[in-house]
């Protein structure tokens, strides 16, 4: 729990996924449910629309648990079932959306914010820890 | 496919983790399938026991995807089936091993030797990107 890794959960037990999502139900709201050096590993349940933004300073990782994400970019949309993952570049606009619930696997540099450069919306999440 | 980011595979596409595994059937040899930032993706299957090793400058992350891999350290193991992950911290001995054939996703910094500081077993593996 050294200062240089303000962020350190319990590493030392292993995390079981879909007993993590039982845990909320809330939606475009990530979980954090471990550390990989400075990157965090987040879960999320989404539904519905997410805003449009990019990550100016990262790629933005989504793997599909259950159900189906799309991720509009501004040419096309990547459609992503369960087993499925995609990486949106840095600076790439996107929007995340699901028109059902979808239960998904982010990993990012930790600090970053959900909306990206579309901070201040209705959408932005604070950093959770489960 | 500038020169600062050397093992930039297409980001143009989703990836099918599945399918990426049908492509190949030797075990602990890991194939990279996306990158984000300075990371790689990899799929890998598991089949046997692996080496005693350890990661100075990284954590070691790991999520099963199908079957079940335990991942012993040197005061315990940790069993993991699917849709559980465990993150090895940096500098900790573990030796992963897999009674049956698994299928595991790994996510560790571009560069990372699978054997850690056992570098030169049998087991090295060259970095292979499908």
């Amino acid at each position: 729990m050294g200062r240089d890794r303000p962020y350190l959960i319990s590493m030392s037990d292993k995390v079981n996924l879909a007993a993590k999502l039982a845990l909320f139900s809330d939606h475009f709201s990530p979980r954090t449910v471990a550390t990989l050096n400075d990157y965090k590993v987040d879960v999320v349940k989404t539904h519905g629309e997410f805003v449009w933004h990019s990550h100016a300073d990262t790629d933005d990782f989504f793997l599909v648990l259950k159900g189906r994400l799309e991720i509009q970019l501004r040419d096309r949309t990547v459609i992503l079932g369960e087993g499925e993952l995609f990486v949106v570049p840095r600076g790439v606009e996107h929007r995340p959306r699901a028109p059902q619930e979808a239960h998904v696997l982010l990993i990012e540099p930790r600090g970053t914010v959900n909306t990206g450069d579309a901070a201040g919306s209705d959408l932005t999440a604070v950093e959770q820890t489960i």
